[in-house]
């Protein structure tokens, strides 16, 4: 074949979350849009906040130029003045604007933190569960993609990351609160693994990165749940947010690296992820937005209905004896599949019109991931057929 | 080190233009703004069309969740449908939605575009002068970056472009109307260029692309002179689009790629082009942007001001006894140095804050290139200044 191989596959190969959402599309234009209950897709259901669009409302009544202009490729100084202060204010920081890459949305911020750390051959490990891009993106950097298998409670399996951390080792993905299983990773959690990373770097003469993929941060549904932030336990971190969940604004495409400004040589490591960014074709984060969330640190979608609908659904599905775990964040649950072949179960709830993912393309065998970032009435609705499919099957 | 060295130095070594961009920020600081003459970015200077941000404003009002949303990784459908008519309309293609791939702007277009087609050890040419992004995007997706020595038109070099043509060659890279001189290839050229890539294509037994970059394809000043599209001469073609220039948008970062349905293999193409998108992170080109262009095809900014400019500049320049060729499109002024050392020419200037580009970075030596994309008040104050100099020196 004339063009990339790997990259024609990787555009043949739609991803098995799409398959299922455009699949729920044709059936709607067949059975109508509301006999469809469609749970694949992590597109949040809940508007904006008011601010952002009165926001963006009113700068395209000031000066459009400015606006519209090419910021610095790292982004605009207001703006990562301001997020540096958002984080120094919530979490105790001591960031400043020249620790701040704002990028073109959380998968931005994972493909140009990799392609600043890694070399041919690098090994970048993630945990399963995990978001299938986690794979793309890594061996897009030129690394070896290794999984790390789940423990029983979704935290994480360090038995076996000792197996595979060795000196090829650049980097290490965390995701909490989780895709898919709404876990969120613990202080203690955190700390075991940021003393194993510390003990690592220092056998193998190399800093381990951290590289934390945060976009469902501010989505956690109790007070008693926190969410440590990852550099106050490892110096070695990049924080990659997004700003897609947390203010209903996935389509925009706006989200930032925050580079520990405590990592070793962390100048240089700032300046390789501006390199990798221009490399990659990024030249600057989408303007009219990075003056928008500059002015709305702040503010959050109303997370309220997601608390709401994770209640429902997980109320009755326990009911109805499905088994699992109670997630403390993001919009999705987690459920071990009533079947040892999940694929065959997301088969049969098919069969009822109501799609879920199976968790195969997650890394780990055996379970369904439900988006519940949809509205509480399609729950309501969707409740007697999850109780049908569990009732007449097993 | 242990970061990735390639990416570490694309992020120190900033661009020639930045750094002159950055002097002229911290010159202004300390003589004022009005006392310097920054002839450095290509950042469009007038506005964009009012229906713009008018659309803008009145889309923020409508369904925040739908224009906010994902849409699929290629574009929305509406958005890629009203390209393809657009397309269709004033060149008389037969594109389809099918076609389009939307994009994070030009740079993206290119980087997605080369790393669909590239393997490692292909060659890219490109002709000089060329915008010194080439380098780095083509070399980024693993190939070789060839360069092809300027004609004195600055149309092509086919003797030179001949002698670097060979069975590694994977794609072509052209730029018209160019960035930084200003030339818009004719039919003549294309149809010769058209004629010796087939040929060559055959000779080694795979098609040599076409990548035609074309931000600059609706700043044109004279109606006499025409852009040839390139896909209705040479079929194996990518369109590189972006609305930056043409809208005034360049921080959105919006633009498309065009895979010209007669190309071979054009699906897998295609397919590639998807796949790259995906594994350099792109997700889906910002979505209320999307909707934006789809509604305003047919918008370009006021190119007056950049006519009357160019006119201005021209005039002036030659009549002090300055060389060079009356640009017949983007908003560059592409001027001989009057010593052979254009950097040396620029450090004079530069005294005179006056700031200007040496040609080096793009790929040939001893030129000027003066953005006019600037206030014509800037310009007209700029004139003695650009005299003293002639006549001072030369």
């Amino acid at each position: 074949m004339n063009i990339n191989q790997k990259n024609h596959s990787l555009g043949v190969a739609r991803s098995v979350i799409r398959e299922i959402f455009e699949y729920g599309n044709s059936r709607a234009a067949v059975v109508g849009r509301e006999n469809v209950y469609d749970f694949s897709l992590g597109n949040p259901s809940v508007p904006s906040p008011a601010c952002i669009d009165e926001t963006i409302a009113r700068l395209v009544k000031e000066d459009t130029c400015a606006i519209h202009s090419y910021t610095s490729a790292q982004g605009a100084p207001a703006t990562r003045k301001s997020i540096a202060d958002n984080i120094n204010a919530r979490f105790g920081e001591t960031a400043t604007m020249d620790d701040i890459y704002i990028t073109c949305g959380a998968a931005a911020s994972l493909t140009i933190t990799l392609h600043a750390v890694c070399n041919q051959g690098d090994r970048v490990i993630a945990f399963a569960p995990f978001f299938p891009e986690y794979k793309v993106f890594s061996e897009g950097a030129g690394a070896e993609f290794t999984i790390v298998p789940p423990s029983s409670d979704f935290q994480i399996n360090f038995e076996e990351l000792e197996k595979v951390l060795d000196s090829k080792t650049k980097a290490v993905i965390i995701n909490s609160p989780n895709n898919p299983s709404g876990a969120v990773l613990t202080e203690a959690t955190i700390i075991r693994l940021a003393n194993t990373l510390k003990e690592k770097s220092e056998q193998f003469g190399h800093p381990i990165y951290l590289i934390s993929d945060e976009p469902y941060r501010e989505l956690v549904y109790d007070p008693s749940v926190k969410v440590p932030y990852v550099t106050r336990y490892y110096d070695n971190t990049f924080v990659c947010y997004s700003y897609s969940k947390s203010l209903s604004l996935p389509g925009e495409r706006i989200g930032y690296i925050f580079v520990c400004n405590r990592m070793e040589n962390n100048r240089d490591a700032y300046a390789a992820v501006c390199g990798a960014g221009r490399m990659l074709g990024f030249v600057c984060a989408p303007s009219l937005m990075q003056k928008v969330i500059s002015e709305n640190q702040n503010a959050v979608a109303d997370l309220e209905t997601y608390k709401l609908n994770r209640d429902l659904l997980y109320n009755a599905l326990t009911e109805y004896g499905y088994d699992c775990i109670r997630p403390d964040g993001a919009f999705y649950l987690f459920v071990k599949s009533p079947e040892p072949d999940a694929k065959e179960f997301c088969k049969k709830a098919m069969a009822l019109d109501l799609l879920l993912v199976p968790s195969d393309s997650f890394g780990c065998e055996g379970y369904i991931r439900i988006s519940y970032c949809v509205s509480t009435d399609m729950i309501k609705r969707s409740l007697p057929l999850f109780k049908k499919l569990m009732d007449e099957n097993y």
